[in-house]
């Protein structure tokens, strides 16, 4: 418990309406979205309203030896917010302000609680969209996406959320408050200390303004559905799409048990006998090049045995995002916990991983769907199973375990977008080696030396 | 100068051919491309054949307290490489093969002394292309090109050389060899540490291999030049370019200055009374779309009052590229010293920029020209001189004071793709701030405690 003395001078510094204790708000600060975690109330909550606040009791924490965890909509899917050491979880809810919006330079100035729809909702009128969309955009905030480099549906042709910030404002456990990177394409002043704040699950310094990248909304699109008798067909197809020079803005797989599972539960006509399913959207500004990709799709589509079903208006298009939206909703439906993983291999790969986590499921006589972003290798090896059942609970570990390593056989990482946080701090030495964690917990001291921020998450912190 | 016995057991770990000594020697390796720099010789040159021998050095280095410069081809234009601090320079020359080019995954994986160019061969018969293209792609390595993230013409449209970094193998000061990243599209296990080595100018650890992305080779282009009557018609165009969202792959601009410049020492017919010359290029994998972008930027420069010379054949297209290839060597032909600076503002200043540069030469009685990258506004202001006028590279000195003052004073950055290196560490606290310039030194001790590796560079040792 913290003593009442450092309630009081948070209700001092951050005001009393801006500090909370009740047992329900604490308990709403103990998980966030990952399955399989500790849960861990904090002593207190705070929500800040400007960077000088959060200097203050970023100053007060350390002077004090209290942790400190940054959290943005804690939609984030490694553990990484779990309050694991008690403390003071830091909640960015109410710095919510668009400050900027620079359609000359394409850039967007954000507090760090904006949520990443709301961007999108404001950027809209100038023609703009800001790219990155991970599965949470409508709750998820622009500051805890930065902090877990979120990827989404649109990596494979967009890239993710590291390749749109372009300068930050952040407050160190010093207290210390930095500002880098801004407006400019170009910047090789300093290290590149975005790329090195984004990603960093809120351990190496608290996030308190983004500048971020925004591109002309594309103007046309295409959606098609390529349904497969093999697994196999439907990874050459991947291969086969981009060995055609077609880089599409979704290239999406679903395993048959996912399949199974969604039309189970949204009942829009899947064709459950399939053995996977691909769901591929090409966009552009060029209506003539965005025919001619959905064409070039069609083509090897049906050179890998599929058949397809192609949309050809709005509403046929929502009919296939449908299956898409539902797969993990529909896959949760079935059982008390999902463990959902992102284990992401080169796209060479795609077809061997498919195989390997079918076959890991089947080993471990668990319910295990795959689905997730084909194009860019990142898969999500989804397990359905019951917390309350220890047997089942091991085997979900053991082929957890087995998933990873097969993920680093084939070349792979991981984790493509989810993060290290608490979940999968155990397998980093086997793709970092010690040298790499050693390197992790280096930097990490070096700006955190009393390992006040976001403790227990990401960074191994016994020499190894 | 070196022990004789440090130079024995470097010769008994590299073998005597790898290691240089002679005066001679020492003296081609004192200097690097950058004008009005301390010139110093190093006390020995080793060339490294492998990643271990390199560990190896390293060990000897930090335990006989001996400073450390990894070089590719010195082609840098901050002072980046200078031995400052004689001790070892580390010339990666001998390490230049092409270990894989992975078609299906869009990669190759390179040893760090592989020239650019030497990459962009070996991969044109897959069609694809490694973008990044500094002016010195001929000589200049992969490694030393990462180390400076390095920029260059299609930076606006393709980005620089961190966006084609994936993944890296790098020795550390404590001598440790650390691998992260790979082939994988999205990759969030651990800090983004290519990001953090790419552009650490040597001064973190020393880069021995790298994972490059590639990407489908461009089928279609248009060359187009825009004359204009004053700087700020060119600078409307460059904004109107962007407005109508066609993001061309080249948008050079050449002031007055530079066009006179180069039309005196290449005789090819520039316009000379013209204020500012616009060198434009679309490219694309349809041919529509590339005419339709170029349709439509010839519509802008005609409504911003410019006139219009298109390329009809590649020889024409060659002919409009002459003038912008010969703008550095043009400029440089003038007097013996060129200064060379890039100094970066959002795009939206360039018209501010490319004026106040002027106005600045003129001030202080300069020969200046401007050319540069203005869709991603970073600008060289270059200034020809006489290093042996005292008077006059006084005033220099005080006209780069002021080009820098200006670009920040535009929302802009000290540079945008040479680098810190020795030339612009003074002004390093003017953008940063104290705690920009302390966050830093942080880094750079905590990886680097007895600051072996290129010291005197990028980064302040003393705390501020």
């Amino acid at each position: 418990m913290l003593d009442q003395k450092i309630i009081e001078q948070l209700e001092a510094l951050a005001g009393k309406e801006n500090v909370l204790t009740s047992k329900a708000d604490m308990v709403a600060y103990s998980y966030d979205a990952t399955a399989d975690m500790p849960n861990q109330t904090p002593d207190v909550v705070v929500l800040p309203t400007s960077s000088e606040m959060v200097q203050q009791i970023v100053n007060l924490a350390r002077e004090n030896k209290i942790s400190i965890y940054p959290r943005g909509a804690g939609t984030n899917l490694s553990g990484g917010t779990i309050p694991l050491k008690k403390g003071i979880v830091l909640s960015f809810q109410k710095m919510n302000q668009i400050l900027e919006i620079d359609a000359a330079n394409l850039t967007a100035r954000v507090q760090p609680g904006v949520v990443i729809n709301a961007l999108n909702s404001a950027v809209a009128e100038h023609g703009l969209i800001y790219p990155p969309d991970p599965g949470t955009v409508a709750t998820a905030t622009m500051g805890g996406s930065a902090a877990e480099n979120s990827g989404g549906l649109r990596g494979l042709k967009y890239g993710v959320t590291k390749n749109y910030i372009m300068g930050m404002e952040v407050v160190l456990a010093n207290g210390d408050k930095v500002r880098f990177g801004g407006k400019t394409v170009k910047n090789v002043t300093a290290y590149d200390f975005s790329n090195l704040f984004v990603g960093s699950e809120g351990t190496l310094g608290i996030i308190t303004e983004l500048t971020a990248k925004l591109i002309p909304a594309p103007k046309y699109r295409r959606t098609m559905m390529g349904i497969f008798k093999t697994i196999a067909d439907a990874g050459n197809a991947v291969a086969g799409i981009i060995a055609a020079q077609v880089i599409p803005a979704t290239l999406e797989i679903m395993d048959q048990m996912t399949i199974k599972t969604v039309e189970d539960f949204a009942k829009i006509g899947l064709p459950t006998d399939a053995k996977a399913l691909l769901l591929i959207e090409v966009d552009g500004n060029s209506e003539d090049v965005v025919v001619n990709e959905a064409e070039a799709v069609m083509k090897v589509v049906t050179e890998n045995n599929g058949d397809l079903q192609a949309a050809n208006t709005d509403q046929e298009r929502d009919q296939l995002w449908t299956a898409r939206r539902n797969a993990l909703p529909a896959l949760a439906s079935l059982n008390n916990t999902v463990v959902l993983e992102d284990a992401t291999v080169p796209r060479s790969h795609i077809t061997d991983m498919l195989v390997a986590c079918e076959e890991i499921g089947k080993k471990y006589d668990l319910t295990l769907g795959t689905f997730g972003h084909a194009g860019d290798g990142n898969l999500h090896p989804t397990i359905l199973c019951d917390k309350y059942d220890e047997d089942e609970i091991s085997r979900v570990h053991k082929a957890v375990d087995e998933i990873f390593k097969a993920a680093l056989n084939y070349g792979g990482t991981l984790s493509g977008e989810h993060g290290i946080g608490i979940a999968k701090m155990k397998y980093l030495e086997d793709e970092l080696g010690k040298s790499g964690t050693n390197l992790m917990r280096n930097i990490k001291l070096s700006l955190d030396p009393e390992n006040v921020l976001n403790p227990g998450k990401m960074v191994p912190m016994q020499e190894v």
